[in-house]
């Protein structure tokens, strides 16, 4: 499937007649992309006002972490991006996560979730990281109580899921999440060039783009996503990748191509965030992916068309949440799973929680 | 001073004819409690626009602590009342902080800053976290050198301070923060009430007004902040308050008065985060400081009113942050300020940062 798509786009890149590049229409890229949709709609989990409300409240709520300090948004910062431009998230008890954590902007439009693919869509992703110890440290029981022990929760997914009997459920907590996700949608300039639109490329970024289309970037990185279309081999670094999902030797180092859609903002770059500059994780691939060496010119033409696949506009109000109840339960920055010697994470005794304030052990003193 | 106001405030509480509390206009408490104004303007910190885009960005930006993880707006959120309803923060690696974290929200009206006000205004108060060893964990100097490197700063700091030959610097940074938290004032219905408007308080609401007053809370809490005008003995848990600051026998358990703007949201309560109850810390506030047993009925109404101190409407947009540039300084969440043993901060190595993903090491991956 994979080796018909690439003799096809191979055929397809034959095709184009390059030296007419710039005077061309953009109709003749129309079989690598399209322009992005308003919303990513689902029919598993169909999109409805108080829902997409409901999953913006949870996915900036801390306390859907164990620890009441992480929420989505820390990871998947919509400030930034949507990612945290870290090389690895800093997740419960400052640990560090093993993967790049992708952008949340237009992930609903992917093929498949996470770097190796292994869930479906955002429906299946949102429950990971609320669920992982090193991450939100949560589990589906905690956060249910959580969630209804908050009486401003209850009543928005009592309308969110107004046929459920019982409304506050894990699925309906990821559900909403993944809701709010499928409007996270970033349209650019290079959407508006494909509509045909004004304010689309300049000359320079549409050089950039017959390049990427011409040195076989857009052989990965196409679609609506300008990648996350596919799962491909990259032999970059130790992470196994796929593999360490299925056990099956064709997915060794076998990763989801990311979308380029705000790449210019998503850095570090590739799974293990090794690269912080963009032109040169543009080499890199060149090198790794496609056996060419672009020069310095190439690349900077690239990146030029890159950039312009940022988000032109971009207004998201900030929620207010609603407060805890007496039964919330409380934050709990200090679980660990099992105690280990020299854990990062130190539990601190009751009285040492309560009691004796840590400011007396410091010598600046905080707040 | 301070004796001299509690005569004053206990004359006028006997002036009150409380008999009449419900029909009785709020002319009434006009020597307590003043309407919220629109913004805090300051003479040594004039406002303008890009000076408060400029501090909302800074406000949400983890680039200016050093792990890249932790912005103003971690501890101090403005989705949760401006706070992040823990007893202590968590800082830079996981440490916990000393002291709970006071709430932004109105907090540039108050008298002073900091739970034992060692800074007079916010502009002193803004970059006391970002220093912090245990909180953002930066230094005057890496901020500085971070925000110069970041070309959609330097173009926003030289709107915002045009007289200024080097406008990035330190001051300048807190400074901006400052003038957003300037903005940062949150009208409620009592303010609505105070100005004879409609949609002010309702008759519970007025009759905890009335004891609120009666009972003596107000002879701290008062002014347009509702509280944060002075400092008062509160012998409660074992911090030492302004004691530790100034050496001073007459500051040990002293602290500054909160304000109660927003009390609703701004739990757990008092200095050491012990309280997550309203009713509760009415209750304890009542027997430490006036010596009443407030009755549950006394504490119901008290807390009616202190709800109507809720911000009634708040429209906050999400800022877009600049990208970083080639010569930003990069995260650093394993910095430590000297190897500890058993310290709850793990240095790893270069080679665990960066070739071998955690993501091996566990069961659950991550991204």
């Amino acid at each position: 499937m994979l080796t018909r798509t690439f003799l096809f786009m191979a055929l397809l890149i034959a095709l184009i007649p390059l030296n007419s590049a710039y005077s061309a229409s953009p109709d003749r890229y129309s079989d690598f992309f399209s322009p992005l949709s308003r919303r990513a709609d689902s029919l598993k989990n169909p999109l409805n006002p108080p829902k997409v409300t409901l999953g913006k409240m949870l996915f900036f709520d801390p306390r859907l972490s164990r620890s009441g300090v992480i929420s989505c948004n820390t990871c998947h910062a919509l400030s930034t991006g949507g990612v945290d431009n870290m090389p690895f998230s800093i997740g419960h008890g400052w640990q560090a996560g093993g993967r790049n954590s992708p952008t949340v902007f237009n992930a609903a439009i992917l093929g498949s979730q996470f770097w190796d693919g292994r869930a479906a869509d955002v429906e299946e992703q949102a429950g990971g990281p609320i669920l992982n110890p090193i991450e939100m440290a949560s589990t589906e029981e905690l956060a249910v109580e959580t969630i209804k022990s908050i009486p401003g929760y209850v009543s928005l997914f009592k309308k969110a899921y107004v046929n459920d009997r019982d409304p506050v459920s894990f699925e309906n907590i990821t559900k909403a999440i993944a809701a709010f996700e499928r409007t996270l949608l970033t349209p650019s300039r290079f959407d508006r060039y494909l509509s045909g639109k004004k304010g689309g490329l300049r000359s320079d970024e549409i050089k950039g783009l017959d390049l990427f289309v011409s040195k076989g970037c857009a052989q990965c990185h196409n679609g609506m996503g300008i990648g996350g279309g596919s799962l491909q081999k990259f032999n970059y670094g130790s992470d196994e990748g796929r593999f360490n999902i299925t056990g099956n030797e064709n997915d060794r180092k076998v990763f989801r191509v990311p979308s380029l859609r705000n790449v210019e903002r998503t850095y570090p770059y590739f799974h293990d965030g090794s690269v912080w500059n963009l032109d040169q994780a543009v080499k890199i691939m060149g090198r790794k992916q496609l056996g060419t060496e672009l020069s310095d010119e190439e690349t900077g033409l690239i990146v030029k068309f890159l950039r312009s696949l940022t988000a032109t506009r971009l207004t998201i109000k900030l929620p207010v949440l609603p407060p805890s109840s007496a039964t919330t339960p409380r934050p709990d920055p200090h679980w660990s799973p099992e105690p280990i010697e020299n854990s990062p994470v130190e539990t601190p005794t009751e009285s040492e929680t309560t009691s004796e304030p840590a400011a007396e052990q410091q010598q600046i003193p905080s707040m």
